[in-house]
């Protein structure tokens, strides 16, 4: 968002600023001031103003300046109402050189998720892409997965919801006994073997989504239908954004918050890599994102494949 | 290539064959047969016509004709006199969709090797990039670079040079008790940790290359000085090609093959990693490209980093 925008909605959040008051704050002229409220307005913040100048009354519940305003953590929103998928878009960011971006959609008309699989992304969700370029070899990347899921799966938490991480990239909840998907990750990347270029991490959540809106057959489930009511989708996606940008100062702790939400430690597993089928126990999870899974035999890291969760067979 | 010039050269290769003869068998006009063969020989090839038809008695030693005639791997070749980059270039292509290609250039004007380093690519050298498209995981992708080396020493070997391989990117050669690099190999890569989108692995080779040329700190030779005569850079590029083709079906022999030209295997060697420096004894090479490194304590498995090769203390 401009960044005059910002300062104009951080001036104007706790007490009425005349206008002359902020065009000399902000080291503007009145008539850019109006156009700064005007653009605000129609980007649907409610502003009132009165004789004691203009105060900020209402904070829409989603879209780009909504997002931008407050959020605490480094990154650009480009909002869509819709677009076909927010990775490909960021992905062309990328391609541009841009970095620190998020996009972020109301609506995918095209979304994918791992391996080219559909991912249904019907408006009311929050479907975002964070561009980044950090510093790490390519290696390291799948500790991007885990953080983003860690985030996701806090956010729900402090909505209410009991969410789950199952490796390596759902974030799951229970409902009437049965695992249902909330959230989708897919993290795509360029670079050489040393240094990542780009990582684009997707993220689509099914927020204030209705079910049956989502394939039957995905087993999915929305924070909305599970709570009763809908999320600020604005917050969730503040809060989303703003423990994601943590793993770039603190991986450890990313991986100690995923190993207490993960529902798949302790569990049967039955994992395909391209190269075997692995089944054991899942045990841990080691830096930068591998499952280690106790065959019986031996301990076998894991670092990508289909994962599923065996019942015990009792 | 064009695919009816390569089925002109095949055909004229070993006996004359007449106009009307080569029209006929290709099922093209008399006029598109001339048009070929004149193309072919503004591209360097030398193309007899008597009463008997046109014979083949000459290949050009280098170029995009050149190196497709013959080749013996699924490529197709894009050359260039001169281009910035190769891998730039190869880079290009795979975000317009291509597979299956190698971007090939006399001379770089803007080359460089892993993590930005400037790479010295004078005219006479050979300076590819393959781009291609593997079924594999994002962790699969360092035996691509493995098999690049194995596929240059090998070609080396076959053009009477000991050459031998560094750790994870270099064939050397030893000159005068100093071992002085020959190639550098640059593996990039796009996906998500599932599935490898593309894969471009840019291949410099110092061929036919004044090592005067060359910077002196780069410690760097070439093939024509250490054999005192030019390598066929036609043949050498379409052995390098082919080797690097079977990785694909056989990543176990690129291993074995490997291991046999390792100069790092046995050796001190000190790898700064982006976390740690690693100081031991290297021991093995692990699928699909980790070095094996025994500190005396343990056995470390290291994926990326710089590696030197410590003189043993006596």
């Amino acid at each position: 968002m401009h960044e005059t925008r910002e300062r104009v909605l951080a001036a104007i959040a706790d007490e009425p600023v005349s206008g002359p008051e902020l065009a000399s704050r902000l080291d503007i002229s009145r008539a850019a001031v109006w156009k700064h409220v005007e653009a605000l307005r129609e980007a649907g913040f409610g502003i009132a103003s009165d004789d004691a100048g203009y105060t900020l009354t209402d904070v829409p519940e989603f879209g780009g300046s909504a997002v931008q305003y407050g959020l605490d953590a480094p990154f650009e929103i480009e909002y869509h109402n819709a677009i076909s998928s927010t990775n490909a878009r960021a992905r062309d960011l990328a391609d541009e050189g841009a970095t620190d971006v998020v996009v972020l959609a109301d609506e995918q008309t095209g979304g994918r998720g791992r391996l080219d699989r559909t991912w249904h992304s019907p408006s009311g969700g929050i479907w975002l892409s964070v561009l980044f370029r950090p510093d790490v070899p390519m290696a390291a990347t799948p500790v991007y997965t885990l953080a983003a899921a860690v985030a996701v799966a806090r956010a729900a938490r402090e909505a209410g919801i009991e969410a789950v991480i199952k490796w390596p990239n759902d974030v799951l909840v229970r409902v009437e006994g049965e695992e249902r998907k909330l959230v989708g990750i897919l993290t795509e990347m360029e670079g050489e073997a040393d240094r990542v270029s780009w990582v684009v991490v997707g993220i689509g959540i099914n927020a204030n989504v209705d079910p049956g809106a989502l394939p039957s057959e995905a087993d999915a489930t929305s924070l909305s239908a599970v709570r009763g009511e809908p999320v600020d989708r604005r917050r969730f996606t503040q809060r989303v954004l703003e423990t994601f940008d943590t793993v770039g100062t603190d991986p450890d702790a990313i991986l100690d918050e995923w190993r207490e939400y993960a529902a798949t430690l302790g569990r049967q597993v039955r994992i395909d890599t391209p190269n075997r089928e692995v089944v054991g126990e899942a045990v841990d999870i080691e830096y930068p994102g591998s499952l280690v899974v106790d065959t019986g035999d031996e301990l076998v890291t894991v670092s990508a494949g289909d994962c599923d969760h065996l019942r015990p067979i009792r």
